[in-house]
């Protein structure tokens, strides 16, 4: 049985790396915190007898001998956050791993296939796009080139933060080749919580595409141009930003739009912008509604660039298809749920995950834990010690299961 | 006469103080930039014999004796640029005035009544609000204590940001008092650059409001969060900017508005903001019509806040009344010009000027020459040499008359 306490320790030793004085998690990827966290991380990993391999683009994993030498079953996640993150999301995938090794190993059960603990790169996408960022290049969707050569938001390329926190490692990216993957997480929404549901079953994860737009108007005087002289591009990606929220409420069922980020060029009150560079995060679990939504999104910047006299450039950051777990691992997980008598729910991930990326190359599936009031990417972001613990022990079953077969 | 080349030759000089790489000039005010430049045009003003002193807002004022010790008749503007800005916007009024005394002292003619040439802090507005901030202490419309308190966009007090770099003077601000004040001026719009006229006779200056908007939501999960659900504070930013947009366009008659900065925190793809803070510059030149379109504004905005959850924080920037210069000086500016040969337009300011604040205190009155298609706040401001020359020539001209009567 997993020890909920000693997982809850875990997890809040890791969120003091990078902590934010009013509580809550600061540690982008591969800066300095997450420096610190993974030495730390990587450190408990050896104190379980697991070996650990660094790949060329940062992913640690780390394993944990069976009886036979047969691919491993891996669980994982991710220990970077977004700029305002709480202490679960993802840290909860990769200490739960490990306090399911920890669990077997005090047992003194040694399953037949080894067990592997991983933690990738960059999921969140805060710091550099896209997200998922190291799994994708672990299932080979991404060349590893290119994805050293990704600018941080903050200026350095992804390879030269790798080399400089001492986590471009020597292991070639994709090895070792795994049975399966299992991924436990917080729900980061509000479904499980709202219905009071101890155990998210999770199906798959909706499509996602993040694009950047940059409107290049003339920066001019706010005082003396006339409204109809103006080509401020300022207020076009404004506009597409209002139209994009309008156009999903329109279309409802599910499909989500979000403006998270826009800067202006000078930025300055009487200046009109010359230059507005916005994202936009689309996502369906629908293909072709998001596919309809993404015409119309750009299809109106464009009109809107052209009515403001301004340029549009345009750029996909992330464009992922919806991905639809394994069947046997999924109806696994419910069972064992069941059995140890929680309730469940069927439901897809609105979130992106490490384990879509996996989907790719193995049988891959999720177990969520609900989050308080569906809060996340927040420093309030919070699950209760024991459902926690229920996640927890539903992997350590399902993962026995498969590691045993 | 002026010499065009000798005034051409020192606002070139001036731009070389926080010149940008590819032409234009960033010199936010008291900034090491600013610094710069203002020993150099201090220095310029004791190689012409001028009296020169710093007064508690680091308002610089020269002064060159008349044949009587009457208050100065002065002539001036600001030295301090937006971060975008060019080489004319405040800085012609300071050499013009520089120059018409330089004129003067060499042809050997001591006028009646002193004259005085003057630059004044943080005209821009660009790096701490409100704009025209020494010339409205200056004339009392603002406490010095308040005034030195305020905060740079940058962080640091203003106050220490004199004592930084050395122009936290000794004379009392108010000092001396003066007769009556010039100020040549570029346009800044496209009036006298699209009707082919040489020299703009302003009859006052519009109404500027600014306001702070910041919209207090909840960060939240891109991915996972119904869109109904959210409080999503870049959303009602970015529809308050569109609304104000379309009013102002609605009700035409020279309505301006501007949303030149806003920023986002935490600013990330997939989180849903905080936390927007947005700019809005109104302007009219028409008091009851400005007022209307702040109301509408504030309703909207405080409307926008409600159908989104979130909070609304309203800080009022600036809030200046449309002003008239004076009518003897208007009319001896359009005399001097027409019996030059030039094509005069009697017009309305659209930007902010010291001579707005200039004109609660004593007579005020601007020329304006034209600016190439309008362009300011912009490193392509541009005023061909020979509209610098005409604009000054009336400058000397008008303050001859007034300096001797
Ligand atoms: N789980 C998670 O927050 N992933 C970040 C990528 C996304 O925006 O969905
Ligand atoms: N002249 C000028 O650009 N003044 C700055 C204040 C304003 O925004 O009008």
């Amino acid at each position: 049985h997993i020890d909920t306490q000693r997982l809850l320790d875990s997890l809040q030793t890791l969120g003091q790396f990078g902590a934010l004085p009013g509580g809550g998690v600061n540690r982008l990827a591969l800066t300095d915190a997450d420096q610190a966290a993974r030495d730390w991380t990587v450190a408990q990993m050896r104190a379980l007898d697991m070996q650990v391999q660094v790949d060329a683009i940062g992913n640690v994993i780390a394993t944990y001998a069976g009886s036979e030498d047969l691919p491993p079953v891996m669980m994982g996640s991710h220990i970077d956050t977004v700029r305002t993150g709480g202490l679960y999301d993802g840290n909860l995938g990769v200490m739960a791993g490990l306090e399911v090794v920890r669990t077997l190993r005090q047992a003194g059960v040694r399953t037949r296939r080894p067990l592997a603990v991983a933690f990738f790169t960059n999921e969140e996408g805060a710091r550099f796009q896209p997200d998922m960022l190291g799994s994708l290049v672990y299932v080979g969707g991404l060349p590893l080139e290119q994805a050293l050569q990704t600018r941080a938001v903050d200026g350095p390329l992804l390879g030269e933060e790798l080399i400089r926190i001492g986590y471009d490692g020597a292991a070639q990216v994709g090895q070792p080749a795994v049975d399966s993957y299992f991924e436990l997480h917080i729900e980061q929404g509000p479904v499980l919580d709202q219905a009071g549901i101890q155990i998210g079953v999770v199906e798959g994860v909706q499509g996602i595409y993040w694009t950047r737009l940059t409107f290049s108007g003339k920066s001019n005087h706010a005082g003396t141009t006339p409204m109809h002289l103006r080509r401020d591009a300022g207020m076009a990606a404004m506009r597409t930003a209002a139209f994009v929220h309008d156009l999903v409420q329109r279309m409802g069922g599910g499909q989500l739009a979000t403006v998270g980020s826009l800067e202006l060029e000078p930025n300055l009150v009487n200046v009109i912008a010359a230059e507005a560079s916005m994202t936009v995060d689309l996502r369906n679990t629908d293909a072709q509604v998001l596919a309809a939504a993404r015409a119309q999104l750009h299809a109106y910047a464009m009109q809107c660039a052209t009515a403001h006299g301004v340029q549009l450039q345009t750029q996909v950051l992330a464009d992922f298809a919806p991905v639809a777990f394994d069947a046997e691992m999924i109806a696994s997980i419910e069972r064992h749920a069941k059995q140890a008598g929680l309730s469940t729910l069927r439901l897809p991930s609105g979130a992106g995950h490490d384990a879509q990326m996996l989907a790719r190359i193995c049988p891959a599936a999720m177990i969520f834990v609900p989050s308080v009031d569906g809060v996340s990417h927040n420093v309030h972001e919070y699950t209760p010690p024991a459902d926690l613990g229920r996640g927890a022990q539903v992997l350590l079953q399902a993962v026995l299961e498969r590691a045993n077969r």
